[in-house]
């Protein structure tokens, strides 16, 4: 394996749509979504590990979470868990991170990627990143996988890129914000619109570069700490200074900002699992299109569910179509899937009601 | 108290169509199924004993659960646990309680009474049971509390009582098994039926004389225990020879051929608590009229449920009416309330597909 390849899987976020699995002091990363005896933070680093070697893998996770990482992943050592004091979006821990690996490697090209995201195509993801890879090693270049738009999500950013180049690798006009439907819908007329899937490539120095030139100021708070980071001092230097961040993501700090952005069109199938819809769209059905996990079903007259239990419970359903049948130990929801965007708000009503224990 | 009054509680049975709290290991009479903090076997213990002494009263129940009684009625003697070592049915086992009561008090007045019924009325109870007995202290009469029918059900035998007497207790002309809907609308209509409740009172004179009667094959069988009983000869004689008995309802053995029956139209609100429906009427309501046992809810557009989990529990309810939606550690039932006649079906189904664990 290539020495120079890193990889920072951001394992910070809480999922809360996909409320009651995933919670606060469990999120959806650490949780077995697809049944398929891994968790995602499992799968998205065996993915990685296929090309970047295991003690080049950093996490970037909350303090809470660390116990979980190692517990997940116990091929990781305490050293490559990096923890974030408090949140202040991608920008801030991704400069961190940048700058402990630029320490370690000052050759390094690295991806930053989601840690909680469907990707069958092992092999596929594995070309396209080592495509950019290598782009970023021949030249100053940040690169992000871009997704071909299969309908008008409005629930996404999107990536425009140059029309009429035969490049593999194409040239970033601009970043959209999520768009609304009709806009949507104008993008994918377009063509050269791919949905951003948050999955970003860059050598150390190139991103380094780029927020010494965007972002001073954060490079000005991080840069202080380059004798502490990978030493026994590091934590300290965190402790104190990480808060002062500006609380800001890397597609505004940076990605907006550079001229020398570029996308590949995935040639995988990804999801991005951000709703119980999307996994059910993931999960193999019965014939009555029922998506069942981890439990034993004896159905009649349902159709068109998702239905998730501890593992090995029975769950009996009758009469019941298109519904989110989640169980787990203190939660039990039961709600149609086509409110499924309102169970942040189930949420919020049930931490006000019952107490944040359930969130 | 009266020192000569004594019960018998039926706790033998299964209550299969109250799966899936209701299992094999663990009966409907050993739940609290009205979330008041008491089983359903613990206030019927407590109602008898607010005028039978507590040494008076009998368990009748399988071996199986012979410690889940001991657990819930500490002040109950393993004495007083009378163990059927072979299912055959009530005759048999009334037998034998009455047989082992005359032995310690040949005085002795009783009544067998399920475990797993709903009476709310206490005082009514006891005033109903102590005017029965009164009679039976007079008399060489069979008495039965019968319960004035608010429907025309399908579900339970019915009482015929000779029409036309002004005493409180009447005479039966015959036990009628469930009718069909047309037929029991003729007994509504005709005001002298009641139904049955499975409630009996007698001496102990005159049970065991009617056994002699009726059943002599039966008395001489556990006639030959006498000197054995509430002795520690009694449980090898029973093991040896109970098994032997014939399978026969006290109804049918002695009280559809006994000529001395009476009924007492009871004064007090009964329900046998028989199917989910029976004890959704018997609870209280929200004002969308979801009655809920132990969960902690959050309900929209959600109506009429019967929903019930364990202690604390937070169930989230959107889009449902008239559900009946219980959940425990290993099995969760969504089912609709007009088909709860086919719980016993599903249970059925589950015990062939995932085993009898979950029965």
């Amino acid at each position: 394996m290539n020495k120079n390849y890193y990889a920072v899987l951001m394992a910070g976020g809480v999922g809360s749509r996909f409320w009651p699995v995933s919670t606060l002091s469990n999120p959806k990363q650490f949780h077995d979504m697809l049944g398929t005896g891994k968790t995602l933070i499992q799968k998205t680093f065996d993915r990685l590990n296929k090309f970047v070697p295991t003690e080049n893998i950093l996490i970037l996770t909350n303090e809470q979470y660390n116990d979980l990482v190692l517990e997940q992943l116990p091929m990781v050592k305490q050293d490559q868990v990096v923890l974030e004091p408090a949140m202040r979006n991608t920008a801030p821990c991704i400069l961190y991170a940048s700058l402990k690996i630029q320490k370690m490697n000052p050759d390094a090209v690295m991806i930053v990627a989601p840690s909680d995201h469907w990707i069958e195509d092992e092999a596929a993801f594995e070309k396209d990143v080592t495509t950019c890879f290598s782009k970023c090693e021949e030249e100053n270049a940040l690169c992000t996988l871009g997704i071909q738009p299969t309908f008008p999500n409005t629930g996404f950013g999107y990536i425009e890129f140059e029309k009429g180049s035969d490049a593999q690798l194409k040239k970033v006009s601009q970043f959209r914000e999520k768009p609304d439907y009709e806009t949507a819908k104008e993008f994918l007329a377009q063509g050269n619109f791919l949905w951003n899937a948050g999955i970003f490539m860059w050598s150390v120095e190139t991103i380094v570069e780029a927020f010494k030139k965007y972002q001073p100021g954060q490079y000005e708070l991080f840069g202080q700490g380059i004798s502490c980071y990978n030493t026994g001092d590091e934590r300290a230097f965190i402790q104190e200074n990480y808060a002062k961040a500006e609380n800001i993501s890397i597609d505004y700090a940076i990605l907006e900002q550079s001229k020398s952005i570029y996308t590949l069109p995935a040639t995988f199938d990804w999801n991005d699992l951000g709703t119980w819809g999307a996994l059910y769209d993931k999960l193999e059905k019965d014939k009555n299109e029922n998506a069942v996990v981890n439990a034993q079903t004896l159905l009649e007259d349902a159709k068109g569910n998702m239905i998730r239990s501890p593992k090995g419970k029975v769950v009996v359903v009758d009469g019941l179509e298109d519904y989110i049948i989640v169980d787990k130990e203190e939660v039990l929801l039961i709600y149609p899937k086509d409110k499924q965007q309102d169970i942040k708000k189930v949420l919020t009503q049930v931490k006000e009601k019952f107490g944040d224990q359930f969130a």
